[in-house]
């Protein structure tokens, strides 16, 4: 099946293909009356955009979005909003030797053996590029809960990771791998232009905080914050492993490392610790919303690997396009507009049922 | 919200609190002319069922399960399925004491925060009972994937992993631990006896493999197989962090490292490596799926953690109901299930598009 | 495929055969805090029941609901509310004889041409039966829109309409009937007691008005008020027809008799009248929302009608079992019950979205 | 709430304002390998477009549809197709003097009420213009069910009905009422003329028949084929009643005059009747499958009608936009449109459930 929808009440569809005319997406349960332009959502695509620095891929696409519906002198009319992005640097030439060949690590083999055919151009609709139409629709969400402040970095690339001691916040947006540890920042320069001259690629570590959620969003059982957490962040191309507050790490602590102990606060409770990530029984706490999402290395490297044709037969890839050495540092902004996303249908439907 | 339904075409409904009368789950779409009778779904409960062993939480129940309709003379009918298991052994006495107190790390200050008010006994909905439901609805779903075997067990407690070089699947069932390698399980009695003596807690890993499932599986790109896995996982108690393949594993991994290389095969292709867990794209590549899940810590402990009462004034919270002093343990057939549940979704939903 | 939820944020559903054990609702998204308890849904099961009068069916089921979850002291809970009714009344051996034959009229060649086998007793899942699960569920939804006053009633009975001018809401449950129009009720005495007596049966139209219901609920393009209650009306079984406001009759007025023109009124716009049912571009206007359903009359009937058998060679059937006359009477409390969830829905729905 | 997709595993979505720069939908689940173009869409669009005769409005739209996504080399992919229509005759200062006034029987006033305020020029997104993008929708729909032969037309306009005496398939393509009886179209000429001329409206009823349904598809009990049609037919602009075979005919028949007799026939039962329409227990019986649906006339007239503006101050409304005289006309081709999407997803549904 082919389910392009996410999302329960705040709802967003996307479509298009790495190599056709346009990608999109459709923003539906937007409630009215928010000011919203193109100028709302350009930036958070810019920040996706690809040929930013030499650490991301080449292809070089405005991105430039525009709104065709849902909006009304500048306002949501709480009718759906589409959102329309044209693909304009596209080579497929660059791509036609792959049409009868799988790489290893890419979606080709998969929907082929589903779909029985596939546009191959650029990896069709498994292509990053979907992730451009998540990042506008974030846009729109993040609308939906301006009380929360929702921030992502990149915490380890290649196993090198952030020094929580170094950590600082500002320094995110001052390096080209929104690392908020400016010493790590420049290992990486090293480490990724050493992938990058290789043909080679990295794997990363992407953290996300969510603050300013409220407690009370989530809905247990089937809609638990974590679980709809985990779907969207591991729906993200190349995404392998999706943690909520200490994630792995908590199933080496003991009861009592683990305890959040509570106390009395002015506005509600105070944790001595965030053990949990903001998330109990599925429900927010109040605390800050920690998620950490692990992207694999991207599998486009010019290292051949061993694969077969459509036909069944041996055959060698070695992939010649433009790619992203880490994938990692452009999913940073799609990890933070997926949870805007979640956020704001569990703002709404925890709206719908307790008023 | 309250989203008690899993699934899109296959989906299932739970319902019911750890102390009420029964809890139960409603399973429809199922397939007709299916062979079903409560032996069919006995042994699955009986695996989560507690008091197997004293590693386990000494409260007794039969989790004795119903079928009260969707089958007519041993056959589905294509009709709901209802099930239902009577709770036998409440004590709700045990609970009284924090009927007004938060407990640390469990879900009882997000449902009040959420709710007004919440079912305090046993953690009402909360609890982990829940699960049973999940474990009953997962054994008619490994009905509609005959071909598909799935085998769960715990591949860490407290941080001791087993090793794979000693990895046999027989001995899974021999220990009270569902662990494949004798040596490790060896070792778990001492440390989980340890931790129960003490009133403490011990984190889990639990690692999910299921054979057979044929390439092609998984709806992108908002119902990925690995994203309805992820939310499907996330979603179980206690659960703090899943991964597919190698996981954050992956994310140390060069690109070349991380290739999953192809060669012709005589029934498709075969792979030199699953790093990807089985799943590419989304879509399932005909490789072992391999889901692995982190169990946090039993929040339920003997040493007092400070919290806070229902009035917003401190208080100490200390656990004397039974519990268990590794809830990953139990939680093995319940990963198992929704294993079960998430792949015969799929496997209708693939039917559907692609007949 | 199998579909037994309905609704979208507020959702219930249902499971059970006519001769299983018992049939049930599990509602989801019931906002907490209402006070509910087996009083508040019971008479709207005992106004359904069957075996009231002479004019409907004469098995006799004491339809006796027990609520299994979501509720505590006295107070629903936000978590799933599950209502199980035993089924005491069964005599299959009605039904044995025809356990081979499709009944014309009834869903018997349907559900064989669909799932290939069928539970035959009492027409199984399709029985209406199935509909004192949605009088249980409705009781629930009415606790979540007090503001709103519905009022079903049998309009025609067999062709023959009440007087409008005759109209007594308070005659309505003074008749077995729910007729409005005590001259009316009088002669449908005489017509069914007739129909009856010729082992006939005779069809009805049912009515419901909502009062109370404020302007602004519905959900464009897709989820309309309009659609949702169309929807909800043509799922009961026996309903062939579903109108709003004039219905059918709108489509023999010009634009001009059809307008309901509005006039300033201290609570918002007072209307001229409401040919539009209350409801306008699938939104709700702040009129009575008025719905008009069709029932045909009762499959089963004395009179042998031509038939097949399983095996497609001729039969004749003739109905023995115990039968309504005239099914739309007791249909009227599941129109009502039904109104109920969907504006129920519908208010939830616009909370989420215009808070 | 705002919920513009329809569908449950072939699901649309639509987008778009009467005056914005473009209406699109998407179309998701679609299966694979099926040829498509845009000119298996635009004779559809074009059928519905108007100015087409002087009986319909004069506002000139291409209604050019343009595929964005979702097909590779002339054949569906299985991912999302992105239809796309550009809005090119929009006169929004025809719509200027309305913009604080609210048109009876319009969705004006509703769309207000729930949304605060609205996009006033045409209707917004309440225009009649969306079902464009069904019409989009169900050309594709269209190639899911090959085997299926749907056709509409206008069985009555004004309260005069056609001669089934007189039903000429051939007919309905040779008039612009789509009207399958050549006398009654010439009649209808006078009437229609006559309410142009007048600037007056009139209703219409459309019946439409698909022949060539399968014995099987329809979901029980809250998706079934009739409840999902209703849904459908309901939810399109004007649209007050609808009617599964004898609809409201049924209710005043007697249970021998409904009975659809059935015989041993070569290919399945023979029926001796088809009062039931095709649909019996929510599911197809393989016979044809009929709905006759309700259009109110056009709200738009030129005679002055009573209202009140958006401060609640009493005004007059008088339409002198381009509009059609019988909205019911230009419904048509909608009717054909929503009874492919629902019967498309049906037969998917089915194939999921069923194989």
């Amino acid at each position: 099946m082919s389910w392009n929808t996410f999302g329960r009440v705040l709802r967003f569809t996307t479509w298009g293909e790495s190599h056709g005319p346009a990608i999109g997406a459709v923003v539906d349960g937007c409630p009215p009356g928010l000011a919203l332009s193109e100028a709302d959502i350009q930036p958070f695509l810019d920040a996706r955009k690809p040929g930013q620095s030499r650490f991301t891929t080449q292809r070089k696409e405005a991105d430039a979005v525009r709104i065709l519906s849902g909006v009304f002198e500048g306002r949501t009319t709480g009718t759906p909003i589409s959102l329309l992005i044209e693909n304009t640097d596209q080579r497929s030439k660059d791509y036609s030797e792959i049409a009868n060949t799988y790489r290893p690590g890419h979606a080709d083999y998969a929907y082929d053996a589903k779909y029985g055919f596939r546009d191959y151009r650029g990896g069709g609709r498994s292509s990053a590029r979907e992730t451009a139409s998540r990042v506008a629709a974030g846009a729109v969400a993040r609308l939906v809960v301006p009380e929360v402040r929702i921030m992502a970095y990149v915490a380890e690339i290649g196993g090198d990771s952030i020094d929580p001691a170094n950590f600082d916040a500002d320094a995110i947006v001052r390096n080209p791998f929104w690392c908020p540890d400016a010493a790590a920042a420049q290992r990486w320069e090293g480490l990724v232009d050493q992938a990058r001259k290789a043909g080679s690629s990295l794997g990363a570590v992407v953290e996300c905080v969510a603050r300013g959620v409220p407690a009370g969003w989530g809905a247990p059982i089937y809609a638990k914050l974590d679980a709809d957490l985990a779907s969207a962040m591991m729906g993200i191309n190349a995404v392998k492993g999706v943690e909520i507050g200490d994630g792995f790490g908590a199933a080496r602590l003991t009861g009592e490392e683990n305890a959040d102990a509570m106390s009395p606060g002015k506005d509600g409770p105070q944790f001595a610790a965030n053990h949990a990530g903001g998330i109990a029984g599925g429900i927010s706490t109040g605390q800050p919303v920690v998620v950490r999402v692990a992207f694999k290395p991207t599998s486009s490297i010019l290292t051949p690997v061993a694969s077969i044709d459509r036909d069944g037969n041996a055959a060698e890839v070695r992939t010649k396009g433009r790619h992203d050495p880490c994938v990692g540092i452009r999913g940073t902004p799609v990890v933070e507009a997926m949870m805007a996303l979640v956020l704001a249908d569990h703002k709404l439907l925890h709206r719908a049922q307790c008023g």
